[in-house]
């Protein structure tokens, strides 16, 4: 166990969306999954579900996605496994807001702007360092990051100013990491996530016994959570920076 | 063997790049793989290979890509499979003009026409209309058609006025497809290959063992059809239509 | 008159629309048009317009996007402006094809095909070899070569396999040729109209008076025209490969 | 002069670039130029030059692109042109960072967010909401918003994660405004400029007069300017949202 590597995951939301799938999957593949988000009660209960279930993990709760709160946690996380490589990141983050324009206050701009900027920034920084001081694995990887993203990485849209601006930040982000480090044997990439997920929230939110029993019509995290699987698995000859998940009978 | 479930694979080249690849995979997985391409021979080769390593492969040579010929062979394949059901389908076919614009023969804008629109048109009204004839199966699935696509999909360059035409146009096909048919649950994905493949006939145009050993600079077919298998097994929840494939190194 | 330089448009389909109104714009900046289309009446009626108008307008008709057709309009235009310069082409041809994939034809791919690649392939070489025998312009050119396109040409979707490979076929086309000539000073454009354009056909197709008098709703092809316009007298130093455009309350 | 409509450009650099070119010409054009960026000076030198070439601008410096300045700036425009209409703005602040990812400091992040993010939504929302007191003029528009963009708006690259990040955002802005407002017949157009723009301070950096006097091969400002006039003419029934912008020999 001690020797597990390490899948840094940020951006939790209540824990049952795909940060948590992708979590619990990682953690059965054998890695030692270290929690990053805010909300320090549903991080511990997700943490303590995937070791009750067998797996390694460990919550590192943020207060926001400053440059100074993501480089706490990564100092923390650095010093819990010591020993451990990182080999893996999610970030996963993400800051909705879906308003008019003209209703959209500098408060949401800034939210939008710490969780796919600032924070993103010091999040990849810290786990590419990180994966700098790895040995290429059987798949001819150092380590493997991969970001979230949505249709609103591509297309802006009326209500989306704010959240596509984000979104889009994001996504280039990811791009130019994966051009600039996939020399050094690092693997980044992207998922336009193209639809609704069914997440405890949106169970609330929709109160819709149909569509969360449909399959076809909703994205469900572990779906979501085997592609990422895929991506960190793929070997060096044939490497995916970005694809899209929706889910089969999705309108797009 | 006889209720095996068949796999389609158009476009085989000399039986060492992405098609012979996936059809190796595929026939591990369980499928019986119905071979369509030009050149008889390699096609048989290919099939006596699989199917002395343990799988079922059987060839359906075309002599081109016209509506009459594709239509040929799937009538072939519908005769020889009768009570299998066709399940997968790749369209792996290409015809590559790499010439300054004014030196590119009406010829060889039919070339590229016949077999990027003609034959994939044709192709994929057969493999549809098979799979429209299928149960859902337990991914959610009637069918997944994947179609084989490069940069020149998504960029026209000096010297490929032709080739991104018809890679354009195939992509455009494989998109519009995707959208009419999920909610068949059809699945229908394209894969940008985004470099140079380790090829028979690469390994000898560029007589280069360094390229050839090198896993990070050249692409490998196995690690393409790894990818192909990922799509073919996404469950109808988390379906992608498009990613990309390319070396670890690769500049882009 | 004899010195003019000329503008070739091709696809001019009922004389109302796009092609018809460049025509017209075209003809009182100074060209002389040629005009290259099917229907050799209505491509008559809108030459006489053109000279009725003061301007110079010569109709060349063709049976077909052939490449014969065409390279045969293209040789009776230069026998016709013997010493005069060919500045400016449109191609402006189209087939439009909008059904579900399985009741498409295969005569409909062909006729799409020949459109937009076939023909198009022809008219742009006939018109880049004519561009290369001129000397730059005051703007730094040779000639101007622009395409229209359609929303399809960036997005496949239910109905518009056959239409939107064409399109995006084209203008792949068109990147490759603004790749590959501008270093000619040989500067290629592509338009992406989105939305219904007003033209005779579109009125008796709606007959909604309503559509008709808002300009906010629907394309009008003068307005089209002045972007085209706009790209012609673009000067060597800003010169727009591609540009959108749509009505004002256009949903997209 | 009282009654001239106003345009609002943000971002002049040195005064001798796009935003600088743009003034000039829509003074020209009848508009009243306020001025709005960092640098009072230059800001001064430039207001001085349209003046006493006829035209009239008036400069408003501000200290950052934080949304109290951009604020301040329009209120105290607001206030100067008190019964002049704003027609036309221009958002073409840049914050430009091309280093390696690892040397990218969290200030320069926040430079990049600052001037795209947040300056960029605090000017859009003063400039939509002055457009929204506006009738529409003869060509069906309350107002048109430009911004400028650049290739690193599409393409995230190696050097350019901040950049391209930044740059990302801003066109997903311009594209959310463009659907959103557009029905209230407010134009937003973004244009992405690809290739080296042939400024003052690109011409100290370059010293290379060769590349200064070959017009084949950089951007000038007054070509960049002309497309913009353009997308501020163009009538209510073709407005285009996104063109591109290069020199004629760019390789791209």
């Amino acid at each position: 166990m001690a020797n597990k590597p390490v899948a840094v995951i940020a951006g939790l939301g209540s824990g049952s969306g795909t940060g948590a799938a992708a979590a619990r999957l990682f953690a059965k593949e054998g890695y030692a999954i270290a929690l990053v988000a805010r909300g320090a009660d549903s991080l511990k209960a997700l943490a303590d579900e995937i070791n009750a279930a067998g797996g390694t993990a460990t919550p590192f709760p943020i207060s926001s996605y400053s440059t100074t709160d993501v480089n706490g946690a990564h100092a923390r996380i650095h010093d819990h496994y010591r020993g451990q490589p990182i080999r893996v990141a999610l970030y996963n983050a993400t800051h909705d807001v879906w308003k008019p324009f003209l209703d959209i206050t500098p408060e949401e701009v800034q939210g939008v702007t710490q969780t796919n900027l600032e924070g993103a920034f010091a999040f990849s920084k810290n786990v590419i360092q990180a994966f700098q001081t790895n040995q290429v694995d059987e798949k001819g990887k150092r380590g493997a990051l991969i970001f979230t993203g949505a249709t609103a990485s591509v297309r802006g849209n009326v209500t989306t100013s704010a959240f596509s601006a984000g979104k889009h930040a994001l996504r280039a982000l990811s791009q130019s990491l994966a051009k600039e480090f996939g020399r050094q044997n690092i693997h980044v990439s992207h998922a336009i996530i193209d639809g609704g997920i069914l997440t405890s929230s949106a169970r609330e939110r929709r109160n819709d016994p149909k569509w969360e029993q449909n399959e076809d019509v909703r994205l469900s995290p572990d779906g979501i959570a085997e592609s990422y699987l895929h991506l960190i698995k793929q070997p060096r000859s044939a490497w995916t920076w970005e694809l899209d998940l929706r889910p089969a009978h999705e309108k797009w």
